[in-house]
């Protein structure tokens, strides 16, 4: 087991490659290590996201001239590059703020060294060969020094101009009209085509590859099964039928400029009536229909941070899960630090409970029994646990730095009872955290144990019902061996400790990293698939493992699999097993 | 019975009268006659509300250089003239929007013509004597070519420093340590002075003046009767405990820079525990223990308007009064047409009910039987109907041109049963709603309804349980003998017609237009008192008439008796009685 260094030597490289908190889905950065970091991935400003003729230059007196051509392309590298971790307005997010109050006293040869050279406390250093070149140093510093442009707002006018029903309702069939085993179907994000593949979990081919937004964050089902949602980091959303003899996509939508999460109403009554996404600007989330994607109500995050109690202006919204014990969206909201519990009873009467958790909320999944649901404050070092049935706070936990448990993992521990799993970026150790308040009160919202993985850099751990083993990754890792490569734990012998499984080996593949991402069961719970995730032009593949032997049991290749990151299988993630 | 022309040739001096809807206390215009319509009142920008420091400048390019003492002139004045209709950001409120696009679009001769001359559509003439002279009309037009400062939050830390508690609660007293009647106590505002009077209803003396913030808008009791609150324009919120021997402050607070209402709990088993307070800037609500104003939450009302579902940067906080049944707020916000439910029972876990209603609410009141919430979207005129119970919309409805009910009036109407009434600001109806589903089902929601009163500018109508009489004034219209009167018409034969009782004549003040506003009964329900309100240096009074007889029972004068407005009877203002 080694010592993770990452956060002393790496934070920049971290940062860098979780950009803003898609980490799952970032390309990773060239090198991991500290100042020597370098971004990766050709420069592709989203001048379709801000355009220019939306946004109004500013000035303030005493500020570097900038000309509007230099405003366009530094107001492009700034949303791709640097609004992750100092927010879009740069009122600071992960990052330090960047108003021209701080950037002014800093002053223009100062803040021209930082870019250029970063620092220890997790700045990238642009300067490097695959950042930025000198002149764009110079725009950046300058624009910096310049008042920040407001980004255009997206309510609902522009929201439903984006709008467009392609298979109207009464078009769609009334039963399943393929002999797909949808249950089983696996949606695989394909990061960097703006894809997602639909692999058949028996097969192992893929059934279709669908056009959705960039850079898929998540995918989601319907709670019947039959529409998955896809939303990209555009906060482009398509649903796909999955019932019509060729699944295709029968709407899509935009709801913002930059958005991550997307779910569906599962509530017994509700199911499939309304879908909801959160965008991270402007920030908002929306509720639609959920079988036209018409969007009927948009709310504004825009408040108040939960401990300080001062005015946010860009509190973006991170994970959304539905109840299974009211009709409501659990909305977690990063910047203020609140989890709101959208009630979607009477969206005219929209009633909405604000629950004060901590900042930084990012993502969460349930206790094993649905009811608890428990999301990492990552910049906090924290996992808050809330009730959805009393909608109240239950608990903050101190779990190591930088929790990331994508939707976390549950099992019964031979001697806590139930508990809920996460990992950490910011080093080797997972976290159980008891969960049964009733039947093990001693050990419930208390971390019982603290396993030690093969290193920091960890975003995904994951177990199933019929499992016995704990999967970690380690994508992140700066080292190579361990970012390509598993531990898997045995949950009823974990003092053991792990045992490493070279996924990126067994896929066969010879170049890259080959950065292992996210297990996912297939719906028996008998095995096991990870990505390995190569960049753009490289060879990507998915490795299948046998759950019980540990062992390889099926390597997917193929040319259309490039840059594959999250899958979702159906019947899984609709019914929020893991 | 004369045609109200205001809409037609004085919606300039109206909507300068009315200012930032503060409607009821902002002094008259001298004049109000369209074009001729001229500003009064000595200016006096609040420097202590923004200041300096706490303001960035910005320019955009291609607009007119204004120096930094140009800049800081011209924010004063735009705050004391403009803000109250064009908002606090330039984004348009009552008045159009001023955004750069706009003006610099209109270019700098239109706009400075604009700020001489006015508008018939309501943009007063600012270019008269004793508006703004050439130099400063100069400067605010190259003012409105450059951007508009954000003016800073106030938010928990702020408010927090402006906290304080003068008396603490161990050291107030347990019983009542006076021997004042203080269910008829009178809190009268003097809104020049920023000071409320205490006058005791049967003596007619003033007991205590209090200095308050500036302006007080709204004087409130606690459900007990205990403490008085007060808000002034300056969200400056003082409270009062009449139980001490000699009645004073106790406690002290600022919410923000601008605000207009506040409220206490008075749900049963609530009673005195929150005080709730709504600010215009910043567009925020703040929830503060009862006895002592310690700030516990503060809530952003900033989000997407009702009908476009576009964001608005400052909606802001108008009436708030307290349900009966729930332990909720009801709070309503201007500019986004929002009424927001909320309840207290567990702030740290916040639920709000967020009610369609319709744009532009200002002033409101219940029904008789305080389950009915009815509210005035005076730039829609209509009036909106909530029921507090289920907490549902009920009713939209369309009364007339900008109705200002203040809290409203109930009586038994001998046809259509119980019913709410307003008047209008912007003609001379009274209108008469149904308020009961059950007993009257066809009349309910409908205006039954409409008598003509004297005349438009109207901003209260009374009456009490025990009376047969409505009283309805008319401050702010053109003719002096309209502004100082009321008409009051008898409930049992209201198609006889109103009777006018010359209030101001009664006063026997010679100077002056004596506008005669807001009637407010005595506890017993058998005088009512008008004010009659002088400009700062002239000679106001309170007359009070014997309802039964609609004479002149007494007038109270005094020389500390400066510019009173609003007056809150506390029995009646307690327990809802009107």
């Amino acid at each position: 087991m080694k010592p993770f260094q990452l956060l002393v030597t790496g934070a920049a490289a971290l940062l860098l490659a979780l950009g803003s908190a898609a980490a799952a889905e970032k390309p990773p950065a060239e090198k991991l290590k500290g100042h020597q970091t370098t971004p990766s991935g050709k420069y592709q400003p989203s001048l379709d996201v801000l355009k220019d003729e939306d946004v109004q230059r500013l000035t303030s007196p005493g500020a570097p001239e900038i000309t509007q051509a230099e405003f366009n392309q530094a107001r492009a590298i700034y949303f791709e590059r640097c609004a992750g971790c100092h927010g879009v307005l740069r009122k600071g997010a992960t990052g330090k703020p960047l108003t021209t109050k701080i950037t002014q006293e800093l002053g223009y040869d100062y803040l021209k060294d930082f870019i250029t050279y970063g620092s220890p406390a997790g700045m990238p250093n642009w300067g490097v060969p695959g950042g930025l070149n000198e002149s764009q140093i110079d725009v950046m510093t300058r624009y910096l020094l310049n008042e920040p442009p407001q980004p255009p707002e997206f309510g609902l006018k522009e929201i439903k101009a984006s709008w467009k029903v392609l298979v109207p309702v009464e078009q769609r069939p009334t039963q399943q009209e393929n002999d797909l085993d949808l249950d089983n179907i696996f949606a695989v994000t394909l990061r960097d085509t703006g894809e997602v593949a639909l692999i058949d979990g028996a097969s192992k081919k893929i059934v279709l590859i669908i056009k959705t937004g960039y850079a898929v964050h998540i995918s989601r089902y319907s709670a019947s099964g039959r529409y998955l949602f896809t939303i990209g980091r555009d906060a482009k959303i398509v649903i796909i039928d999955l019932w019509m003899k060729v699944p295709g996509t029968v709407a899509e939508i935009k709801v913002g400029m930059e958005a991550r999460s997307v779910e569906t109403s599962k509530m017994k009554g509700w199911e499939d009536k309304y879908a909801i996404a959160g965008a991270y600007w402007p920030p908002q989330y929306v509720i639609m229909d959920g079988a036209t994607l018409e969007p009927l109500k948009v709310v504004s995050t825009r408040g108040m941070t939960v401990d300080t109690q001062e005015y946010h202006p860009e509190p973006r919204v991170a994970a959304i899960v539905a109840s299974h014990f009211h009709p409501e969206f659990v909305v977690n909201v990063k910047e203020t630090g609140r989890i709101l519990m959208v009630n979607y009873e009477d969206i005219e009467n929209l009633k909405v409970t604000s629950i004060a958790a901590e900042r930084f909320l990012h993502d969460g999944g349930f206790d094993s029994t649905g009811r608890y649901f428990l999301v990492a404050a990552n910049a906090r070092d924290k996992v808050v646990v809330v009730d959805t049935k009393t909608n109240k706070r239950v608990a903050i936990i101190e779990t190591g730095p930088k929790p990331h448990p994508g939707r976390g993992a549950n099992f019964v521990h031979p001697k806590y009872g139930p508990v809920w799993v996460t990992s950490h970026l910011g080093d080797e150790t997972v976290a159980l955290i008891g969960t049964d308040p009733e039947g093990h009160a001693q050990h419930a919202w208390k971390v019982v144990q603290s396993l030690e993985g093969q290193g920091g850099g960890a975003l995904f751990v994951k177990t199933h019902p019929k499992s016995t083993n704990l999967w970690v990754d380690t994508p992140l890792n700066p080292e190579a061996a361990i970012a390509s490569s598993v531990a898997v734990f045995d949950i009823n012998n974990l003092e053991a400790g792990y045992e490493v499984v070279p996924i990126g080996e067994m896929s066969g593949i010879s170049e890259g990293v080959k950065r292992v991402v996210q297990g996912e069961y297939n719906k028996a719970g008998d095995e096991i698939w990870f990505s390995v995730w190569n960049a753009k032009k490289q060879q990507s593949a998915i490795v299948v493992i046998d759950d019980k032997t540990r062992k390889l049991k099926a390597v997917i290749k193929d040319k259309r699999l490039v840059t594959p990151t999250g899958k979702f299988n159906l019947y899984n993630t609709a019914k929020d097993v893991y």
